[in-house]
């Protein structure tokens, strides 16, 4: 295995780059993970992976992890810990990061009308929220996410790092307007528009028509979703409050609209 | 309004101490809280303020507002925006800033066994779930708050600032031990001990006794509940999930929880 001990080292500075930048990471199709977990659920999905890089402490302590890495990946290097600390974004590292190739479990329309239960995210912005959905998404059984109105970027280490692994599973889709994506399934899914108000349907009263996918529309943190995605939608459901609280965080809410969606599945 | 351009000003470095440091929190038994929307809470939930700072450009955009400050701190002064940035723990901050004395909204145990639904946080350490999980218990009604076992600070800035000013309005208690507190109940609660285990009591099959309070255990991120508090527990239950996730986030798991508690209310 080839040694890295320069902070330099093209290797490391692309790490670095993908990390950081959204641009990188469109232009190259690439994205980082780290730890020990997520890099084993990105072997067992088949995820391509470019470049493993491991400290020697994680190939003395982790050799099984270590050589499915090596065995897994297009290059396998030894870095020191000096670069270790370089690459992480957590306070105590564990020693194990890789470059990934984009996913391709994506969705497209066709495979959409054959499933039974998608997520629509509009525009949230947040990505510990964005992570958090995604990985609740995979925890209760939805098929599929659509990220649409410019939802931050699924592939930033903060989201990969809060899907615990779930993004590496979850097939997604993206779609720039969401209304216009609604319009354009219209009568072939059931959309719901998950809103802040008294009148709307209470989520646990929404019966789901057994002909069509349903798919839940979820807005953003700050101002939720836009008049004309709601427009577009066949029912607006919302979550009932009996304390105080003016409204739910944004990934508390799409938990509790997840979980009952799927009860009534 | 006496105007302070100092970063050295003694309230200005009493301030950074107490948005920093548990332990000087604790000495003096203050906290502090940022923007407008929580400050206008602590007004309105009479919580004692020693002292409001307040840039020009605040009291110019909202003149009610920074009269309101005044009128409920004790100590009113402007500051500059090179302060301002000091004081800060946002990207855009929006200038105000109050040090608070630390609640009186405390539950005892008399006074727990008057309530119906109250949950025990059980060594949660992320200050975003502890803060997200007050949020939610206010959402949807939950009568108070145990912290035991070591939970994060619920006065450090991060969590003051998930809680979106639910902390200022809910009843809390802090105990040390979990397990020792729910024996010294025993018989007079009904204990729920939220696992993650397929043999446990699906949430949503739980019925709730009549005649007592209940209380909802969570645990840390990490580990979950000890297996001293489960046991301590008159039942045992569970988020049954349909998908691959093999745990949720700490903050939605205990969101759903809640969502059934409340629906058997």
């Amino acid at each position: 295995m080839e040694r890295i001990t320069s902070r330099e080292n093209p290797k490391i500075k692309e790490y670095v780059r993908l990390a950081g930048n959204k641009k990188d990471r469109d232009q190259l199709g690439l994205f980082v993970i780290e730890g020990k977990k997520v890099c084993l659920e990105a072997f067992c999905e088949q995820v391509n992976i470019k470049t493993a890089f491991l400290t020697r402490r994680f190939l003395e302590e982790h050799p099984e992890t270590a050589a499915q890495a090596e065995a897994a990946a297009e290059e396998t290097y030894l870095i020191s810990e000096e670069i270790e600390a370089k690459l992480t974004g957590c306070k105590t590292p564990q020693g194990i990061f890789c470059v990934c190739k984009k996913l391709d479990k994506l969705l497209d329309v066709d495979t959409i009308l054959n499933k039974r239960l998608l997520v629509m995210l509009c525009g949230v912005q947040d990505p510990g929220n964005l992570g958090t959905v995604l990985r609740t998404a995979d925890a209760f059984g939805v098929d599929g996410v659509i990220l649409a109105d410019n939802c931050c970027d699924v592939y930033s280490p903060k989201v990969v790092r809060s899907t615990m692994g779930s993004l590496l599973r979850t097939p997604l889709l993206w779609t720039k307007d969401s209304a216009e994506f609604l319009r354009s399934l219209h009568g072939r899914v059931y959309s719901a528009a998950a809103v802040v108000d008294r009148d709307a349907l209470p989520m646990e009263e929404l019966r789901l028509p057994v002909d069509r996918p349903c798919i839940l529309c979820i807005g953003s943190e700050g101002s939720g979703l836009s008049a004309g995605t709601a427009a577009a939608c066949d029912q607006r459901v919302t979550i009932r409050m009996r304390g105080n609280a003016e409204s739910l965080n944004a990934a508390v809410a799409a938990a509790v609209l997840m979980w009952e969606l799927q009860k009534n599945r």
